[in-house]
């Protein structure tokens, strides 16, 4: 797919808002929050912006030319007296520059296809990866991703302090005189974020039982005693790039089952680390962990209807997707110098909880750079 | 449009994060990050759902049924040996309806339309509105628009205080020791809306002449003596419905122009709020206010190639989309009993810089009902 592009360089077209696509906002370092038109001929990249648009494309955009909306929909207007279609303005453009094939993102809108068609522009969807030169990530990139992980850190580091204020009465924690939930933890979490322009969604902060849905967010009052897991991936404002982190602790004491399933994870998430370098498969990383657990008695498979032990990927790229390439998992795939991914291992036992651990590195030849720093504590007393 | 859909029901295809795509989560109430397929047949709504999902589908989703994908994935699988496609599951699902063509929205992802269309069926984008329903809110929907609204006024009124508590010394503003800027000041919104579960993007902040560009984020130092635009427009995480609210303040003096813009604005706002009601057509409310407008001598038109005066639209839906039907502007469009829409003049002329103030009203039979409050203040001492 990418050796076909590069013999027969294409047009590509995109139509989508930046803030929400991350080829888009890649492709041209301009954040929209509606709809632009973005062309890509001749290995010249073109931004067609409105009005209100016009000027800041012109100063931010890391495109070679930003075009006018109004301008070409002007000299359209003056042949035909009445306004055109967004598709006529899009086809004027392609025509000037003598396009006429069409690459798209999967996602394209199928009504401008639609359009185009009949204005005889072919449209030709490329599965993703729509740009493959994304998972490499430059210095600027990298830096935006740790930048964001270390507020990533401070946040769950902020959570930390009020588990550790916190007081343990019956089966209730309590903070500050009220009962401590999912709800308010992750409050401190999100706040924290906010404070440094980093927008956290979905941050699961999950007690017990909760935590064996992976992607159970959290509610309720949590309790002591039990395993509270706190996955926190936000998105930096600033950047656009995301962060991914994973802690688990409990407040008060582990018994024996927390604690070795809590050491367990963490030696397999720190082996996985030890195993990632430019050309390892993602596969043999994934399957070390698997191996690890099974022979520690740590058993993966549905038990009353439910999954139980490790049943999901290891890892998967991080940057203005919050899952991208490539994927640390059970599907074969070689990781490149200057990847960045995850390492994210977990074991979920109804009775016992769930245990998740996770960091991001950045892969290098021999070895790799851990971008996530974050103190790994089982008890909060 | 509407009528032709209603005396020959199709069959409704939707493949969206129902997070980011509004249509999808009205339909079914169902919050999901991930794309997930949405079918409409006969007047029954089906949502298909992975593994992970469909257990919190069957509780929280309003559909008539959740379908398992992997068991349709399962059944397919045994045929021939080999993991179906996307599009082979839906398309078994939609045979097993006995749907053939399909009415989906403008933007549903091209590369899913030409799988379709292999599969033999034929997916007919439909232009927005994709429900026509959607304009009409229920009590449910009127009170989760409140409640953000309610959240949104408060965070205002913080920066109220915040701008109160501020001393001006010289040119600057000092709150606690450190210049006031339109970050800090947009950081106390949104950090309020934060810990309400409001999410604040792009509020606006803009001082002086930074907010003749109605778009203009607001950056830097804010000066005392000037206007202040705050344009507050967060999406409640709790019900995924929006508010919109703006406020113009003064710190310290407001000079004779800035007063008398101001109030001008202020007055227009009221009677455009007066003027609402059922059967009203939205184009005359707003040539009303650009009428009065005219007739206090505030001009509209381009000076020295930029746009000054009242040169956006009165008003705007809200929903679960910022901006949605029906809109009032120069465009003719009657209004109808229970719908929602903001009412925003504003003025903008460099050298005074810009005044705007916007509520939002539901509309009825005979008038309309004010959702938002929070007080109109003209100058901070």
């Amino acid at each position: 797919m990418s050796r076909a592009q590069s013999a027969k360089p294409a047009t590509r077209l995109m139509i989508a808002a930046s803030e929400s696509d991350a080829n888009l906002f890649w492709a041209t370092r301009f954040l929209a929050p509606d709809p632009v038109v973005f062309i890509e001929h001749r290995g010249k990249r073109y931004l067609l912006l409105n009005d209100l648009e016009v000027d800041r494309g012109k100063k931010e955009a890391e495109v070679d030319k930003v075009l006018s909306y109004s301008e070409v929909e002007k000299k359209l207007t003056g042949k035909n007296g009445k306004k055109p279609m967004m598709s006529d303005v899009i086809a004027q453009v392609l025509k000037d520059l003598g396009a006429k094939e069409l690459v798209v993102p999967a996602t394209f809108p199928l009504s401008f296809a639609l359009q185009l068609k009949k204005r005889k522009f072919k449209t030709l969807p490329k599965p993703d990866p729509f740009y493959e030169e994304r998972v490499l990530k430059t210095a600027r990139e990298k830096a935006a991703i740790k930048d964001a992980l270390k507020h990533t850190g401070e946040a769950i580091q902020a959570a930390y302090r009020v588990l550790r204020e916190a007081k343990i009465r019956g089966d209730r924690i309590y903070y500050r005189g009220e009962a401590l939930t999912s709800e308010r933890l992750r409050g401190t979490i999100n706040l924290h974020l906010m404070a440094q322009n980093c927008l956290g969604k979905h941050t699961i902060v999950a007690g017990g039982n909760q935590a064996v849905d992976p992607h159970c967010e959290g509610y309720g009052p949590l309790k002591p005693h039990q395993t509270i897991v706190m996955d926190v991936f936000p998105r930096s404002m600033d950047s656009q790039y995301f962060a991914d982190m994973t802690r688990t602790v409990v407040k008060g004491k582990a018994n024996e089952k927390i604690r070795r399933m809590w050491h367990t994870v963490k030696e397999a998430q720190e082996g996985g680390i030890r195993r990632i370098r430019a050309g390892v498969d993602g596969r043999d990383v994934h399957q070390w962990i698997q191996d690890y657990f099974e022979a520690r008695g740590y058993k993966t498979g549905r038990v009353k209807g439910r999954m139980q032990g490790f049943f999901h990927g290891t890892g998967h790229g991080l940057g203005l997707d919050i899952h991208e390439a490539p994927r640390v998992s059970k599907v074969s795939e070689i990781l490149k110098a200057g990847t960045v991914v995850t390492v994210e291992p977990g074991l979920y036992y109804r009775g016992i909880g769930g245990v998740r651990i996770e960091d991001v590195v950045y892969v290098k030849t021999g070895g790799c750079e851990v971008l996530s720093h974050c103190p790994k504590i089982l008890e909060i007393p």
